[in-house]
């Protein structure tokens, strides 16, 4: 056990108590809507954490990338959903997926994406696990739930003898969300463009067992989930600066955050110096649009209390500029040189990629593990 | 050899023509001004790159983090300057780094920092090479060239026995000019600020042999550097959008790109779907505030020319959202699905971050080597 206050930094603190709360959250919330989980992994890319998302040892899981799934599956997870539209330069390497006894699900949205399957399949013999992605918010891929490509799709492919397994969505808008009756108007909004692609499916006679949609906000704050088979989420197991400015979690729900130290000082300027900055932070400027601006993060004691209504106002590579959120220079508080803060992130999936291990953080500021992440591709 | 078009993506690709191009350029402006190169590594993190821009291999370089100075020790480097103002619960590493055979000069700005090491000196025997960092801009750390507290540092390291070696310091505002003539007269403001302290130093009886600047703009367009005994410059090695729109270089000199595939599209938005999203070109939007504004990365063939006025209008984690500049949605060119395009980025140094090897791009579209580089801490 290391104490907090002995590590080098800049450094990912994960707050072991906080995420597990907020991974209960979340299975509670699912239990009582009463549909299965298939966590994404893209957040934590760890499988210290994703272990106390899973169902089971074997999944299923959500991924981003096919390293994520390369990793899960050398840990022994076999159900597998690669959730961004399949392209034809990364067929080898599903290939190579399943020769290892992944069921690796992938999607697509166009006609144009389908012809290439089959053709691979025709060319190759392998095998395809298919869902159409549906756009339920118009903010960036997937098919309209009412348009003619669906059904066209269904039939293309199940002539070829690759029956379309389902339908996806993700309701990123809900990001975007200023309450939270916004975002569970998002979640119903979610579901039926789902449900609606589903049911038109299974008129023209598909089975189309699995309908899948997800986001954090919109799975935490759903009412009625009839007809989803599954929910895919991730960034609520460490929750961030933009989920609590959505009012999606508390400040002090937060579970990840970068512990820095105090380099210097501009007391004209009524800066404190830290060597954090935006490589420990990542650019993600999230907030920068919400009611709250956090500027690069928020700027908390050890014990993960807000100080002093500090804020990183500024960040170069390796320098954090902390100021007081108002712009005020008079009456900064001194951090010492040597003082070790926390901050916040607006962003845990960028925050997180930009470290190669946790620090988890147990009770009374000890280090109990160090968990080992990844990011690239 | 790897044909470009067989990687999998995305794929961060270096041009090494244009990065010799680039190299060649900066040390044949440096000799012209007569001073001697410690380049930084915090853009190229890869001793493949750093080998060629280093005068000995042995060094001199210039760090951003401890990490990279053990990554080049471990290369043979040992004479390693770290820029940022030293913490106190790094010094145990410094001391590893000092044990191996590293002469690794340290900064500071401070009082503060120098009784810290002046008391650390005592109890432990730690011998420093010390500069002092000037502010030559107001843009973050360092010490006013004509503030009382330079001399003060100076004679109170001389009395505890840890002669400073000299002063240092970056015109990071550089990075904001608007014309080359802005550029030119940043670098007279650096040179001089710093000049103006060496020479204090000097009067009050300290040899102050190392007078140290450096920023890429800077080193680029300065037109006298008398007096300065070396210059730290790292992004110019690859160049990105910033530089371009600074006016620093042309978009034809950037040697970095990322290598993204289409993945879909949405004819009625005018976008073009990618599988290079945030996590591959990062979140930084150096851009937004220049004249043209690159969105998230500007779009080019496979040869690296500019596609029809094309840049990543939008970007999640591992999407990318193409679209027309002018935001125009009808008249797109499509893109098929597995079509590759060539990203280049906003910032070098931010996008390289995200991956774990430089893919080398050699004459005829063909991958001559693969080069590995490290991120975190």
């Amino acid at each position: 056990m290391t104490a907090l206050d002995r590590l080098e930094t800049p450094a990912l603190l994960l707050d072991e108590a906080a995420m597990d709360r907020n991974i209960e959250r979340m299975r509670s919330r699912l239990r009582q809507l009463g549909v299965a989980f298939r966590p994404h992994v893209k957040t934590n890319k760890s499988i210290d954490v994703a272990r106390r998302l899973m169902e089971t040892p074997q999944g299923p899981i959500t991924v981003s990338t096919l390293l994520e799934a390369d990793y899960f599956a050398g840990h022994g997870v076999t159900d597998i959903l690669y959730a961004v539209c399949i392209a034809p330069n990364k067929l080898d390497h599903v290939a190579a997926l399943q020769a290892r006894g992944v069921r690796l699900s992938l999607i697509l949205d166009s006609m144009e994406t389908a012809r290439l399957l089959v053709a691979r399949a025709e060319a190759t013999g392998q095998r395809f696990d298919l869902l159409i992605e549906i756009d339920s918010d118009g903010h960036r891929s997937g098919i309209k739930p009412d348009a003619g490509a669906l059904l066209e799709i269904g039939r293309y492919l199940d002539r070829a003898g690759i029956p379309v397994q389902g339908v996806l969505t993700h309701a990123g808008s809900s990001y975007d969300s200023t309450t939270t009756d916004a975002i569970r108007r998002m979640a119903d909004q979610e579901r039926d463009a789902v449900l609606h692609a589903a049911g038109r499916l299974r008129e023209a006679g598909f089975a189309c067992p699995v309908v899948s949609v997800g986001s954090t906000p919109t799975a935490l704050f759903a009412d009625n989930l009839d007809g989803v088979t599954e929910v895919r989420a991730g960034v609520f197991v460490f929750f961030d600066l933009v989920m609590a400015g959505l009012g999606v979690c508390r400040i002090d729900e937060i579970a990840l955050s970068v512990l820095g130290t105090v380099i210097g000082h501009r007391p004209d300027k009524g800066w404190t110096l830290l060597d954090a900055g935006w490589m420990a932070m990542s650019r993600d400027r999230g907030t920068a649009a919400q009611a709250v601006d956090q500027g690069y993060g928020l700027v908390c004691d050890l014990d993960g209390k807000p100080l002093h209504d500090l804020i990183l106002v500024g960040a170069n590579q390796e320098h954090g500029i902390v100021g007081h959120r108002s712009g005020q220079v008079e009456g900064a508080v001194h951090l010492p040189v040597g003082t070790q803060v926390r901050i916040l992130p607006n962003h845990a999936c960028s925050t997180a990629a930009q470290y190669g291990r946790y620090q988890v953080l147990g009770p009374g500021r000890e280090i109990s593990a160090t968990w080992p992440r990844f990011s690239g591709w």
